[in-house]
């Protein structure tokens, strides 16, 4: 089921399942640290697989026993020896971390994680930043950058719009992980399974969505996020007006009419 | 106990309880469907009911087996053969249903939903909507228009505001139905009971409420949703101001002589 | 471990532990309810405890069986037989009670809550509004505001920032009391323990957090709240900034490097 070029010496490798892409960190010996290059690296495949027709859904796992351990510190240290002290890397590896995290976010197509081992700090913050996660039993959530002297202030902002703000606060300011168990019940994942079922169940979470219309995630996974920033007033008429043009579609009246029907319906392909 | 007309004939069912206005939604061959009449219908007695100096809490239940099946989709397929192939009608509808949604919201009556059986799309709406909920063990919830093409953008701006993001996006992303115990868990619905006590504790419940000081809840309900929408500061300026006005009510005064002095409040009626 | 003075005789005890600043309401005939003198207190003490460079966590605690009953009703009484039937003293009193709950909020330092017994209304919403809280298991929570005719409007502010709408909503209509196991649930504690383990737990909690770096947890704090009241885009822009601004500060060096080189790292004082 497999097909499309398997890059297995780059950094990010991706594979194409039908209707799925699939993007895997690749970076095992630093913990998948989310390098100046893997960020760019992410960035480019959801954007590009973002407008990809044949694609509905991407997923991301990740190789070796970290999800992602965040930001690469010995880069980070590298990059004090300029005359700047690093200001100018830092500006711009934070801008392109966040561009990334937001990228998910606006990407036409649902984003799933798929966790098995550590998600620590921005490697935590991608994990909120997806639209869904799955989680191994083995899995487990930190923002420890409090221990390192540089609070998670980027990845509160994907943490604390999935959980709770006591729960939140109690992450940041302790760094402990947790479980991820209590990820689930926190919100910050969706399921939990046992690790050698991570990928399977992640990929068939996927294809399920996979098989809806395309064009009908696009239309709300957008509205998802534009309408929870709104006060109530303004995201019924933002949705209201949504809910019309979507109404208009083909694909709601082949859905429509089909479920009236009680036959499966045929969706229109992206372009 | 029950008085007042008993209008089984009709699409919504009211009964007058001792302070409580008892609603049934009453399109069982339709799965409660919110057809635009039953719409139009929920809308008068919300707001009638909300200025009705007699009723102090307002509660939803339906007949049949399902809660409600949100839309009426042989309505929205039938106003397809206009010659604008549905858009007025549409628009007239999605701003209607948000109306009633919002009404609820901002009636000055505790408004709690009684759920037995499965309620979907603007159905898992109107329960996200009301100020409460309480659930059969048998009620589901879901919001599944990603199966028909339609995505349920509008019953995602109820849903989103009683459920935390990844749950919420699971449901709206899969259409799968959540259970009674899960939607407790997530936040829903606030009790899970037999459902052969579901109209009992829903209305115990119900008149525990309506036995608190009229003024005093509409004041709190108001002052609810108003703060909620704001940043801190300004919500704490606000609700300040609201307290003062409450504390200068007859019914604080009443009340807080009433708990000091060890005998029970009586409280002025709504005019 | 314990130096500093110790005024037993203040309605607000203050203790100095090794960087922790242990406050204990001490109104235990009053069940700590919050006078307008002991509002004072409280902002006093953490006003001045936020610039003190030898302290990094405040706790709070509470002498005798309530943790604190909210506002003093008696005072409010007493307050009515004025020519303005109390108006100004409400006024100021809000006032004083609101700009308190946002001191803990703006304080540089972490505030824990160490809760044994019932914390209600105003005592409820000083929980809510601590970063962290750590109950007893025999503590319990209300906004019982509803009974006495006075909706607890400025609580809830805060009990929503820490709690789903519903059952946020349910505490303030029923008045009813939600035990420890139950506000661990709702996200209102982070951790439920024996009462007799209630005070070590708690302090072993802030002595932990005491031992971060307290610039790195102060500008932490800070973007927590901030970036919590911004929409996406501009939570990461301003995160963004915060970040680069903590990886220029010595301690983000220091505890960088600290880890790289596999060393304690050593922070700076604040001053």
């Amino acid at each position: 089921m497999v097909y499309g070029p398997t890059m297995t010496d780059t950094i990010l490798i991706e594979r194409r399942h039908d209707r799925i892409a699939e993007l895997r960190l690749n970076r095992p010996e630093a913990r998948n640290a989310l390098s100046r290059e893997l960020i760019g690296a992410l960035d480019e495949a959801v954007t590009r697989l973002g407008k990809d027709p044949g694609i509905h859904v991407i997923v991301i796992f990740a190789d070796g026993t970290a999800f992602c351990a965040g930001h690469d510190l010995r880069e980070i240290r590298a990059a004090r020896a300029g005359p700047d002290e690093g200001r100018l890397f830092f500006e711009e590896l934070m801008a392109a971390c966040s561009d990334l995290m937001r990228r998910i976010v606006l990407c036409p197509k649902p984003v799933i994680a798929g966790v098995a081992g550590i998600a620590t700090a921005a490697g935590c913050q991608l994990v909120a930043s997806c639209d869904l996660a799955v989680a191994s039993t083995e899995a487990g959530f930190a923002t420890p950058g409090v221990d390192i002297g540089l609070f998670c202030s980027t990845p509160m902002v994907a943490l604390t719009r999935n959980v709770g703000r006591k729960a939140a606060m109690e992450m940041l300011l302790t760094g402990d992980p947790v479980s991820a168990a209590r990820a689930l019940e926190l919100g910050l994942v969706n399921r939990v399974v046992d690790a050698d079922r991570l990928e399977d169940e992640t990929l068939a979470l996927a294809a399920r969505i996979a098989a809806k219309s395309p064009r009908t995630l696009r239309i709300g996974k957008r509205a998802f996020y534009e309408q929870a920033e709104m006060p109530l007033a303004e995201a019924y008429a933002h949705t209201a007006r949504v809910m019309v043009a979507n109404l208009l579609e083909q694909d709601a009246k082949e859905g429509i009419g089909a479920f009236l029907d009680k036959r499966p319906p045929s969706w229109e392909p992206l372009s």
